[in-house]
């Protein structure tokens, strides 16, 4: 596939670098809720302080502070019992990704995952051209009857890839139930867990359900984190949490691919975590994102046409449209790019057979009166595609709420 | 090979962070020489300024301000014709190597490579399975002749990999007349070839001879850059510089690897080439580590026994020795270690056959009297090892000029 999918995203996020674009297209943070000035307080410490560390290559496995950070902040949210040398910083999580393909793949290896699954690991993990096997997945995770099939009868199992939640790019969240079946089933079947955990963090109602290596006994699951989504993008700093044993091999591949990441972007990471309340920061991201998520969900709710369904996420940047079965989301783009709006239509997430009735919205990056504005036209578009409010319903098809 | 080798050398790396150790083993440039009060105003500044965008997601091509700067200086510097949209940030050089592997590279494809050759590169390429054919090298490059034997008898050649300037790990430069015979080669057997130039701009004794890529008439040198020793290598920042047709693959490549490299590193290294004068901080580098080059260099004519081979490198920052052919040099390093000198065992730098009699020193990295003093203990491990000062000589393996 998909490097041709991916460069076709590449050229939708360019269009929507022109500011009357109204884009749901990118997964962007509010770069408003970027504390930078505090940043730049503490960059300019650093620098004159430690500038000959902070300049300076450093270990590939992490500036030891940090990775000291990160499993005391996993500890204290997940419960989980990290060491600070079970975790690995990385360049960001696709950098995550990218090493775990080189750890686990070889051509013709079969990988197990969500049906959507997230574009950024099927990019990383096809330069070693697997096998996808998409599980059959619903608004608890995947469907575990299917998952044990899968495992019993896919030749070469070597990873069993999720983003348990808030998924991108389907918002959804995998039950405590399905997450414990999957934890037994991958001890039974002793294939390897992928939990990429980009979004946990960003949970608007409720709780999140327990971190997935919480229930593994066998030290099976690998969780991937972020600072992209709670702090700052642009430092690309990322972790791969996981046993010794898989660490160990992690950062030989790593110091194959880039060394080490940027060593004042873990310093300054560090050094905010240290010296300021970055659950504070989170309370008001909760809160801006919630609202937004408010928002698209009920402009989509009043402005849909019939035949139309969508998820309702819980917390995380995106949300999942499905249109009616003839509906092709590409031709749908094209229409609503026209009135500046633009969105990812879904066909790309799907790495085996793509439905292209769908469409990934997301909601972190635009204002309400944008978001209202922005499903407006897109309803309209839609509308005009379909021939008005008068779509014929496929069996089965009714809008869900 | 080599995941061991290199585990080897990140536990002789580890060691060397003893204060007391006088390591030539690392390639790390001398961090007072860091500009780093100038780095932390512009950063202080620019996230004040323009933190929405420095902490922001960014193209995966990079800054468009700073692949500008590169391609220009790269024009001036080199007479090379390239435009912004030929460069492609990468995070550090070590990543563009990962991409090239990528690119190039499936199981039992050849690379040609000098003899030694650079670590960082094997490694690489090693995690897609390459055949290393290693190419007979002497001080001026590669043996032209040697080299068409190759491209003519190897099948399934897709690279021809190397460091002309100041080579790590020998401190060999090609001549220029070996670099036209590179570049016919090349064009002749239709083999792209990866100019890696960490070290070019670092050249203590007269000109570097020119860049391969401008006596390429079809496009085939790709060319990687990196700010890690010419400015800072904690930012990690390097470029790879090629025709688009091979940029836009790069660039889907990178995309699966790590989305981009740092934004905040790479807007503060355009800014800090817009303000500052970088080829005045380039005259300090070249006066620090030529004069530590000649400390080195005198050292070990002073010292070294009898049969000891050495490169008298005119740039970069490290320099080959070559013991008797019956010395193994990780038995002297063991030796050298108790009396807190480290140095890297050469037999990692050869992808297909090791020779053992031979190590890698770095220069940049010690001040001047612990150069002399670290090359003192080192000849007296040696020739303990050696049986005093009566060595016999291998015929041909006399001490060189």
């Amino acid at each position: 596939m998909d490097t041709l999918k991916a460069s076709d995203i590449r050229e939708i996020l360019k269009v929507t670098q022109n500011p009357e674009m109204i884009s749901f297209a990118g997964g962007l943070p509010a770069p408003e809720l970027f504390p930078r000035d505090a940043i730049a307080s503490l960059a300019a410490e650093l620098l004159r302080s430690r500038g000959e560390v902070a300049l300076q290559y450093s270990p590939t496995e992490g500036y030891p502070p940090l990775r000291e950070k990160i499993a005391a902040r996993m500890n204290a949210i997940w419960g989980t019992r990290l060491s600070p040398d079970e975790i690995l910083i990385t360049t960001g999580s696709q950098s995550g990704l990218d090493l775990t393909a080189k750890l686990f793949l070889d051509e013709g290896d079969a990988v197990l995952c969500e049906s959507p699954t997230y574009l950024g690991a099927t990019m990383a993990f096809n330069v070693f051209r697997p096998r996808w096997v998409e599980i059959p997945t619903d608004d608890d995770g995947m469907q575990p009857e299917a998952l044990e099939r899968a495992l019993r009868s896919e030749k070469r199992v070597k990873l069993l890839y999720t983003v348990p939640n808030f998924q991108n790019p389907s918002g959804r969240t995998w039950s405590a139930e399905r997450r414990r079946r999957l934890a037994a089933l991958a001890l039974r079947y002793n294939v390897p867990v992928i939990e990429d955990n980009p979004y946990g963090e960003l949970c608007y109602d409720g709780t999140t359900p327990p971190c997935i290596q919480t229930l593994d006994e066998a030290g099976l699951v690998i969780s991937l984190g972020t600072f992209s989504k709670i702090f700052c993008p642009g430092l690309r700093i990322g972790w791969i949490a996981a046993k010794r044993r898989y660490i160990d091999r992690y950062v030989i591949l790593k110091q194959a691919s880039d060394l080490h990441s940027s060593t004042l972007d873990q310093m300054l990471t560090a050094a905010y975590l240290e010296a300021h309340d970055i659950e504070k920061d989170l309370t008001v991201k909760r809160r801006v994102y919630g609202s937004r998520r408010d928002a698209m969900v009920e402009a989509l709710e009043r402005e849909m046409p019939e035949g139309v369904r969508f998820t309702r996420p819980r917390g995380g940047l995106f949300l999942w449209v499905e249109l009616p079965a003839t509906v092709d989301s590409r031709i749908l783009l094209d229409l609503c790019l026209k009135r500046n709006v633009a969105f990812v239509p879904g066909g790309a997430f799907f790495p085996v057979e793509e439905r292209r009735n769908t469409l990934r919205l997301n909601f972190s990056n635009m204002p309400e009166d944008r978001i209202r504005e922005g499903i407006g036209r897109l309803a309209e578009c839609l509308r005009g595609m379909i021939g008005g409010e008068e779509v014929p319903v496929p069996s089965g098809e009714e809008k869900k709420d």
